[in-house]
């Protein structure tokens, strides 16, 4: 169930080692699930429980720790040897008083004799608790903690061209589901029954290919509700003479393509049929710009600068690096297209760029996930750019 | 937009400061998505930044901190007053050299006047990074910080009427979806079209009241993977002869009713039949014993016993407590039926008893949700109890 050539793991494997040295640390511990992912090919909706992979200099092949049960997916989606397929008994698992999974995380430190090394965390990622660093520090006093909360981000950013590929399906994937998000919506239906639909074409995927789970489901923010976009669906029908922005990603393998595009359910003003034309134009006008050599930064001021006339935008966050990822987000966090941020865009770091417009009552999105290529840029679906009106 | 009476939220706050003052702590900050859920209203898909509820004994309502534009989602779903929705710029949010949201928590304590309180943290949630503690810990030198990890979820764990009136509609969906998963397996068709089918019903609910999506995504083990539960469907076709677990729950205003069946796609043997057989004996006798007043050990226990003569079980954790949640998890964390948890049951607890049976290479789930009544349980669904077969 390999996903990807094992030399392709050892490549990455290479990568972050170099990092590592330049860090200056010894042993790193991956807690987020896309990098424990990244680094083994692991997969499974395991990550409600404390795993990890930890990556040391002085061995080749990581080391993957997890539940015992999730132990079986790690042998069938890593290319790990068994001895170092780690996996803790169930009495570990959310137990307030007994014995904590990051104890055996330590037994197996020690067993490895990195007791004593120089240990890089993922400080501020979601899966990376207090309690963990509390744990490793008592139990570990011989050694020492650095913070690297982006060190495998950074190598996953520049993608290989098998990745690219998988965002392609993802891509294609994106425009079944845009579509059928945007036949499924009309006045008088109800908000979850148009989502169903949305996440029933997300996970069918092509006939070719299957689709995975996105790791943000739709998100559709409507009518009143159209500033709050990361409230999700009600059983609440569609009214008259409302927008509705659909933010959808296509997935396959865990990589993702997402698109925004805005709905109109009645006849729009010319107010904000200009606000649609103006974005779409001048997020074209922006991607002419965009190549290797360019920083994130830059391609905001672009952006703010091409959409000066509209009075539309201030200076704000234009887009954000994504790739492969579990729920909560698809993006990477490592850079955005924003003013103070220097990322230097390099060939195959892919974005997604989703202007956010808010203007009196209305607000439009509309958005393009796009690959940096030798010189230039390239979008991963083809679908219409426009304010669709029902 | 909000889901529950305000009296309500004022209860659970209530009970919530009891056991601050019990624990010693004058402000709490919740940052699981569960814990500001139950504590304000909050809802929405922006726990993939920042975010908190801070409840302090020195003022009635609590305050909600999160990102700008998830501010808009908190005056709709929360009861709180506009100066308790305190929201920070789109700068903090992954800003791998600026400013970190929780500098802006920081800046709110400070103005609240509480720099120098004892603040209850929940300290091995997925949602609180290391990083936010030691924020916390340099920028006020005059706090001091206690674990209280389950705090909020005790109060959770014993529903009230309306939560089990959510839970029952939870589970109407759950008799739907499962219905939809049976029907829809078959040999030769794709895993992926199968999830898809699920997962719609999941989200369109029923004709009264539609869906949420769960905290877990559908789980169906199969085939050769049928002992790695969390791996995810993939676009493999059902082949003649294997077993199928579907794990999948009903969703309604994010408190779940979770199920778990298993199918066999060909002739099972006589000795699977005898394993499905023993499992919905065993689990329906050990039900007649559970009521408030029982230990979740004494549970387990039960079960073993009752499961003896098949030798099908060990000493394991046969279920866990659960409700309302948000991903990766429907589980509370809080209490489990396992050897050493001395949890006493109370009426309106709610479990998900799950047993997980593998023998030889055979696999098989069936699961039952239940609230705890006065002098009982009941369950959350009517779903029949046996091996399907198709």
């Amino acid at each position: 169930m390999l996903l990807f050539k094992e030399s392709e793991y050892k490549e990455r494997l290479q990568k972050t080692k170099k990092r590592m040295e330049e860090a200056g640390i010894d042993v790193l511990m991956a807690t987020h699930p896309a990098n424990m992912n990244y680094l083994t090919g692991y997969d499974g909706w395991s990550f409600y429980v404390h795993q990890c992979v930890l990556v040391s200099l002085d061995q080749e092949e990581p080391v993957w720790i997890g539940r015992g049960m999730d132990g079986n997916a790690a042998k069938v989606t890593t290319y790990l040897s068994p001895e170092n397929i780690k996996s803790y008994a169930d009495e570990y698992v959310h137990s307030p008083v007994g014995k904590h999974p990051v104890d055996y995380f330590v037994d197996v430190i020690k067993e490895k004799g990195w007791a004593d090394k120089t240990f890089g965390l993922e400080m501020d990622q979601f899966y990376f608790t207090h309690r963990t660093y509390q744990i490793m520090e008592e139990k570990l006093p011989g050694a020492s903690f650095k913070d690297v909360n982006m060190l495998v981000a950074k190598v996953r950013s520049v993608k290989s061209a098998q990745e690219i590929a998988f965002m392609k399906k993802a891509g294609k994937i994106a425009e079944k589901v845009m579509q059928v998000g945007i036949d499924e919506l009309e006045v008088g239906k109800r908000e979850c029954d148009v989502a169903a639909e949305i996440s029933r074409a997300q996970i069918k995927g092509t006939e070719e290919f299957g689709g995975d789970y996105p790791a943000i489901v739709p998100l559709m923010p409507a009518g009143d509700g159209i500033d709050a976009p990361h409230l999700t669906w009600s059983d609440r029908r569609y009214e008259e003479d409302e927008a509705v922005i659909l933010e959808l990603s296509g997935c396959y393998n865990r990589y993702h393509a997402p698109m925004a595009r805005t709905v109109y359910l009645g006849e729009p003003s010319q107010a904000y049929k200009d606000i649609a034309k103006a974005v779409v134009e001048g997020l074209n006008e922006t991607l002419e710009f965009v190549k290797p050599g360019v920083t994130c930064e830059a391609v905001e001021e672009k952006w703010r600068n091409a959409l000066a006339a509209s009075k539309l935008v201030d200076a704000s966050r234009l887009g954000y690096a994504f790739g492969l990822n579990y729920p909560p987000d698809w993006g990477e966090q490592v850079a955005s297209m924003r003013p103070g941020d220097k990322t230097v865009l390099k060939e195959n770091m892919t974005f997604h760029l989703i202007p956010i417009i808010w203007k009196d009552d209305a607000g439009f999105e509309l958005s393009t996930a796009i690959r940096i290529t030798e010189d230039g840029c390239e979008k991963f679906y083809d679908f219409p750019e426009k304010l669709f009106v029902k």
